[in-house]
């Protein structure tokens, strides 16, 4: 058989993750901690477990654990989220991404994303019988261009696709990018879907501008996160979507007949641990150390790097250690060097090469200080 | 805006269940036991989660586990899947069947179900944008009829959807059945889609009679599997998929993009779980002793009950006792006898009402018995 999407192959964090394996290179490639989670959330999971949380929980997801993503959102960004109809708790944020796309287009629609993305969301889009459309942002700098947004916009687009903080550039869209986006939007009937999965990732105490803190933004948006991004626990796969009721009510009717629900214990075990005082509070700071760190250790490195205002994720520029692609430049890093990395280019539907490798520093201190000392030889 | 599945309500199960809680009924509507599951299960996962095994597994699933469901089906049904190539596990059974749904069909094609099936069928081969084609099961025997299903297959026939148990009737497929399917299929492309979630509850020491013990349908079939149902724990949503290694491959690419993985600490839980001997053989036997209860109780009743030979659902006959319909009859025993069970009608396309309800058995000896007792009175 065929299926709707026949180029698919292995992707490029899975084949990284292989060859730093094989090479026994420092892995920064994949994005996920090489370190815990807080030991009280397994306990939380392991006491929803033995109360017998083990069946079904409510389609749309645990009311505890939708409560307290609500009451999130309405602290940090101000938008009051109804837990009962607005919230729902996803299969992780893939799942979330896909089945907001599924619920929002017909076939024949144009979605737009914005290059370079994460690798789901042109996929999502095919797999719904929908065109992506893919509008780059600004080589270089990875801000948004405006201009170019609003010339792909046509009378089939649907919906257009963003993500700040952004994987994997690391950059984090600014005020004035996002109130630019508000009245871009206005004259249209596009919605936006959010990609929000390192909300708690924005550094140097700035907020994180989340579609929801605009009310015209947020009544057109689905917002996702991500508590694996949010909590170091990626392989949970656990996962949240906002949106205004009538979007959700087209949302849910996709998510009942894709996953149905979401795992109980899991679910539950997560709502009791945000019982606890904001336990998102601190990863800001946590993860800004280790981007400082990391950082130091590569102003000792010829690899330049660029603005780092969010995300796990660092990008550097190769071109004073390097001629080759990036994909060949991160293929020899990890055979050679010991450090593996991903191309910035896997992130583009046309493999645009800017000289750029992401580096992901959700590491341990010891494992990025050997990274950086491998580095320092190039 | 109005999604590709418009006419999505609250589910039958939701509904009764809801309306259950309300009129403080014996919920023997939705399918889902009353009971816990083996504490060495949730030990498992709490280790798993100790061991710090959270972040993503390997996008097919975890080795060990792959590893142990292509042991038991070769152990059981005598074919031998490739762990590798051959074995993914599902965020639950439900996203394993839309998700082979949108690997082998393109919008346009035709997927034959059999009337009366689960909910998710329908919705999931119309999200894929192909085209249900409902073929009634024999009316009151609930047997396939082999002459409508050929009748129903044309050029543009993709697949075909079957299960057995059967949800919700409680019939089992016989080998004559099994092999007269593997026949009708025989000349045609049409790939099979075989719902075994109900693997472990077939009674009267009969053999589960999987899709994967004939070579000519294992050759063209996705048999999908459920470890919620086999070990009380339906809130864990993991699933399994088996299928040759070429239809695996496409099956792969949309589950990539749509889950992308499963729960780490359940599927390294579960790995370890299955290394005691067999844990999954004394199910029939477990689920036998509540039908046989069950059984014994209704033959007090003015309810006759069908032929129940596997899963965990008892359909009985009302029209002793009942001139409403079936939807009618299931909400006056809920409110006025305190007794929440299924109309089968609710698994038709067209609402064929043959005077039978069911009910789920998944219970505790006392649950079924406050049950039985109710139903006395009718
Ligand atoms: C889902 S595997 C990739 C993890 C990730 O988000 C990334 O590395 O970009
Ligand atoms: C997924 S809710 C319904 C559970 C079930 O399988 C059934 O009751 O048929």
């Amino acid at each position: 058989i065929t299926s709707r999407l026949p180029d698919v192959g292995t992707t490029i964090f899975t084949t990284m993750s292989a060859l730093a394996v094989q090479h026994q290179a420092v892995n920064l490639g994949q994005g996920f901690p090489d370190f815990g989670c807080d030991p009280a959330l397994t306990a939380a999971v392991t006491q929803a477990m033995q109360q017998g949380h083990n069946q079904y929980p409510p389609m749309a997801g645990v009311a505890a654990l939708r409560e307290a993503v609500a009451h999130k959102i309405h602290t940090l960004y101000g938008h009051a989220y109804d837990a009962v109809t607005e919230i729902t708790i996803t299969a992780g944020a893939t799942q979330a991404l896909l089945t907001a796309i599924l619920a929002a287009t017909q076939p024949g629609d144009e979605v737009i994303v914005l290059d370079p993305c994460y690798d789901s969301y042109v996929p999502a889009i095919q797999m719904a019988g929908a065109t992506a459309v893919r509008v780059p942002l600004t080589p270089g700098s990875f801000r948004p261009d405006f201009a170019r947004i609003a010339a792909a916009i046509t009378v089939r687009t649907r919906m257009l696709v963003i993500n700040s903080p952004h994987n994997p550039s690391g950059t984090v869209w600014t005020e004035a990018e996002m109130l630019q986006l508000q009245e871009l939007l206005a004259p249209t009937n596009v919605l936006l879907l959010s990609d929000e999965v390192y909300e708690h990732m924005v550094f140097d105490g700035k907020p994180h501008l989340s579609a929801s803190r605009y009310p015209a933004l947020a009544a057109r948006s689905f917002v996702v996160s991500s508590f694996g991004k949010t909590f170091h626990v990626t392989g949970w796969k656990v996962g949240t979507v906002a949106a205004p009721a009538a979007l959700m009510a087209e949302f849910r009717k996709i998510h009942q007949f894709n996953v149905f629900t979401v795992n109980t214990p899991m679910q539950v075990g997560l709502a009791q641990y945000l019982q606890n005082p904001q336990p998102y509070v601190q990863l800001p700071a946590f993860y800004q150390a280790k981007r400082d760190a990391f950082r130091a250790g590569l102003a000792k490195t010829r690899l330049k790097p660029m603005d780092c205002s969010g995300t796990y994720f660092q990008t550097v520029d190769i071109s004073a250690v390097s001629t080759q692609s990036e994909a060949a430049f991160c293929e020899w890093l990890t055979q050679e060097i010991g450090v593996a990395a991903i191309p910035t280019s896997a992130f583009y539907g046309d493999g645009f090469d800017q000289g750029m490798v992401r580096f992901c520093f959700a590491k341990q201190e010891q494992t990025l200080q050997q990274a950086l000392e491998r580095l320092q030889k190039l």
